[in-house]
């Protein structure tokens, strides 16, 4: 009765779906304090101090719940562009930001605007696969395209999959799952790539960039800029993980202002923006964020969970690439097999998810994002598991 | 460069952008307080006092942002649906709500649940027009049947136009931009005809009753329950309108849990929710919302101004029919040209909108969710038109 479409999404996501019954079976089985949940990227630290401070201020105020333009408040996109220029080494102005329900509200109005049925959108694995859907909601089709070993992009790869129906190519970088931050050298060839691939087909690739993770960095990395290297570009981002807020849906789009079409491009966005339903971002956040231009979380937090878990994975054997960015791990799945590697976690009342949620099977996914108990709590686990697997002598 | 569908819509859609570009033209020109605008539902009114209050306090709670299930926090849904029961007149739980990024979020997320790729949605002149939008997003197509003279629906005109494609029938009462709230007979013959006809073309036809302006009706009539009516109904509706808060995009939708297929429809929803990119609705508002249940703004302000207006415009020789519900007029265009009729009002400073954005070109619609001091500062303006148009001797 529903569509058939929809039908087949809900069988072939379906695994995915036991997952978390499984959990939510473990938890009421076992009390959910000893099943120890590295499966979502759901911050469990608080947001900022004066996020709550600024959001009650903010809250009695007279008007502040109404409709304004379907972009957003024109105040609360000037302090966002003031940011992004301020970090894109490119000047932005109010006019090239449009306000969104999130970064999935972005990305889902960037692809709609740009997408003609039929057209192919190219991303590099390992992939948040909610991609996937984004593109087949508008009539276009993820291209997922082999990275590097070391989660760098393939290049060549990517310009190899470009043809005459490659819309645009999408990034996330620091990279979900893999906490890849792809270098200035990488972002410079495939900005090289894209715009001679769209001097060969005659047509604009746009290059979208998916950023929530920008601020939770280490090491003093900085993430390149893509409006910097390539003017065909789009930056999407939200507040869900620096601001530990992604239940609000709250984020933002920019339009590079060299971008080729760009009436069209801005236009045909806000257009998308009202037309998908979004109408426009949540109000009172909008004018909440506003303030916190810059602001995150203490991301020294994470780095010590990040550190704790380096080691001590690595003390039992465990293969991985140290994360740059982002609060999540990509752990090589012993032998290659990311289920049977997710199964045995599981023997332990330890949740990830694995490698193929990514389109990489040979790997899985912890979402450090939790409480230090937890992780802790997780560690005879994953050390049994180790020396079930062999990768740690008994 | 972007889609050749989207440059379309922009084109078709520019007589409105030109409306509110004359608008904000007028506004700079003799400033804000010397124009008139009636063009936009939304409120000037602000929530009732304990939002801000029960906003505050929710606001102040550990682990308040984070992500939820999609369908929203189940607590929240429990008192939903508990609200839902005691005015549907049919027992619904918390397993049947979805909580929504408001109703254009709810409405979205049901059509590219049931719809596939070239169905028709029929809906009823006039209406709210984005639900031409929302059905092409999905790959459907609206249908539009002219109603009555006095706006009621023609359940004979929907018969006639339901085919072998025909995905589901949307009615939106109280209807914006009518007023109009289908009588109890009205849906008992809808329910009939689309039971018949689901038979006869061997397919669930669903209903989808958009409600958003339920609580805000006159002389205590109440408005029929859809879901008593027809098992195949689901009802969208957000709080933007009886809470003036159409900025915060909340709502919820809700499915009929005798629905045919109801187990893919609840479960397809929460997908959709889910990959359209709203993920989920905005946290603190489901929060806030949850302890406001049955809750409005003060109706008999607004109805104060629909009677004061009624009471103006009929001395004007302005011909309508008064709404029973919602905070809209629509009011005959004289001679039937609803773009003169525009066009001379705004020469007054008058902003509203021709019947021809409702499907309905004969006739122009008035918003009177505006301060008292823009109602009566119009007066003289509709007046001086009717004048001009000989409805009123000079």
């Amino acid at each position: 009765m529903i569509s058939k479409k929809i039908l087949t999404m809900m069988d072939s996501s379906s695994f995915i779906r036991k997952m978390f019954e499984t959990g939510a079976k473990l938890k009421k089985e076992f009390g959910k304090e000893n099943v120890y949940d590295f499966s979502l990227g759901n911050p469990a630290m608080d947001p900022p101090e004066n996020f709550t401070q600024i959001l009650i201020e903010k809250s009695k105020d007279h008007h502040m719940h109404g409709y304004m333009p379907n972009a957003g408040y024109l105040d609360v996109r000037e302090k966002v562009s003031e940011y992004i220029s301020s970090n894109q080494k490119t000047k932005v102005t109010l006019e090239d930001v449009v306000m969104t329900s999130g970064a999935g509200g972005a990305l889902n109005t960037v692809l709609k605007t740009i997408i003609n049925s039929g057209d192919n959108i190219i991303a590099p694995i390992p992939c948040f696969m909610e991609y996937k859907f984004y593109c087949d909601n508008h009539g276009g089709e993820l291209k997922l395209v082999t990275g590097k070993p070391d989660f760098n992009l393939d290049i060549e790869a990517i310009g190899k999959a470009i043809n005459s129906k490659t819309a645009a190519v999408i990034i996330n970088s620091p990279n979900n799952p893999s906490g890849r931050i792809y270098p200035e050298e990488t972002i410079q060839n495939l900005a090289l790539t894209l715009k001679r691939k769209s001097q060969e087909i005659g047509r604009t690739i746009y290059l979208i960039s998916d950023e929530p993770y920008k601020k939770i960095v280490y090491d003093n990395i900085v993430v390149p800029s893509v409006m910097d290297a390539y003017k065909n570009s789009i930056v999407c981002t939200s507040y869900s993980k620096d601001l530990s807020i992604p239940g609000e849906r709250i984020g933002w789009l920019t339009v590079n202002p060299g971008a080729e079409d760009y009436a069209n491009l801005i236009n045909g966005i806000i257009l998308c923006n009202r037309i998908l339903g979004y109408v426009n971002a949540p109000a009172l956040m909008q004018r909440t964020i506003a303030e916190l231009q810059g602001i995150s979380v203490d991301v020294s937090l994470y780095r010590k969970k990040r550190d704790y878990l380096a080691e001590k994975l690595a003390s039992f054997g465990y293969k991985f690439r140290l994360p740059e960015g982002t609060f999540y791990f990509f752990v090589e799945a012993p032998g290659g097999d990311d289920m049977k590697i997710v199964d045995l976690l599981k023997e332990e009342r330890i949740l990830v998810v694995p490698g193929r949620g990514f389109a990489l099977p040979g790997y899985f996914r912890i979402a450090y994002c939790v409480e230090d108990s937890v992780i802790e709590g997780a560690m005879t686990g994953f050390e049994k598991t180790a020396k079930k697997l062999g990768l740690l002598q008994e």
